[in-house]
């Protein structure tokens, strides 16, 4: 239970968006910034860094840009179509390049099947809101 | 939805503390952060400075200090007891201080009443943990 | 004095970029952090809302950015060349954005003024990384 | 060269603790934060986990508290000496905890000795602001 739904409701300025797309971005964001930061801790667990060494400096990079997306994907006030869009779009670029690189140790370390599919779930969100700002 | 309690239970290293009370704690350090900041963009947003600025400096604060504690205590790997317990610490002040401030404008403003309750959650899920450390 | 240039020399891995272009970002990114989190602070107190919501807004977003973008510009492990592009893009248009708007505010607010120079500053350091990762 | 100094000397509200003390301390808060993330990469980049784990987890949790300690002391409306000591008094103490781990490897790692170095810094300006708040 978060209550970003209702801290977007509750707002005096409306949403510049679509307020579902927009609650579940900034959702999913916070998530994949706490996947990304377990998921680099459990791969230091592994001890395997030879393997591991891209999806720790990858899931670390990431969770910076998820927390940041979803701190800026947070305000409505004074929304800027331009500052929004940069977020949204280094933000999936950012899960792309980390939501396949989990992918390909899915199968033998399970919280990287888990983070790549919170990658994928923050990447797709991102790409909605980005749709809905440019149209 | 959130991934935090799948990344716990399928770290290579097991949770330092009750997993339960550990889930909830990052999630709620995660939602706070979410709400904290939204709550500082609506307060800026009512226009009131005279009466917000202290309720917006100290969603500020607590958003850094929930983001910071939650991204700790999602790490299991070499945990370290006082460094977790210097940060739930600090995060359970800044959720008291500013779930009291939100608290004073929530008859006013719902979203101080939201924030404040997310406030409330988070303090009460990192004292849950400092508990389950301390003994 | 930050130790941004000893901890890049002293790195294991090789910087994947020019050192001194590396330095530079670096410090610019966690220098701006710092002064669009104070000037969104000042402009709080300045108490005139009507004139800063939009100045204190793209401050407060520049910040995240420059903070997110600072952090995986200070990784040499296992560098990607697109993760650091998407990053850079997004911190050179944040300070754009947030250095036109305090432009704006400049010769009426010193701070506004000091924090442009920062947003310049920073903008500019990350445009010189990015050629040298482009070419 | 950062922008720290000015943008205090420019804020509406006076510095609640001396000017002096409040530079050096968001200074070195952006400092060791990126010194930390910079170490922790840098351990990772030496690739001995046996060794080096609980080096890389004390530096990525110290650097979440340096930026948020940074951050909410670069902010001078409605300053709260509560909140204030809370961050600072965690910092301090993660600084202290990080500083100590990065010394034990301070003689084979030139990279640990300056993350020291930094963590040192940080620790003693984060209590000399303490001090002044107390008194």
């Amino acid at each position: 239970m978060t209550h970003a739904r209702r801290m977007i409701e509750t707002n005096p300025n409306e949403a510049a968006v679509d307020a579902e797309a927009l609650v579940e971005c900034i959702e999913a964001c916070f998530d994949c910034a706490q996947s990304c930061t377990a998921c680099a801790d459990a791969c230091i667990g592994e001890g395997d860094l030879q393997m591991l060494a891209r999806c720790i400096r990858l899931c670390l990079d990431c969770a910076e840009v998820c927390e940041a997306t979803g701190k800026i994907m947070s305000r409505q006030t004074a929304f800027d179509a331009e500052m929004a869009r940069a977020a949204l779009e280094a933000c999936a670029q950012a899960c792309r390049l980390c939501g396949d690189e989990c992918e390909q140790h899915a199968e033998h370390m399970e919280h990287c099947r888990v983070c790549a599919e919170a990658c994928r779930r923050c990447e797709s969100a991102c790409n909605n809101v980005l749709s809905a700002i440019n149209t």
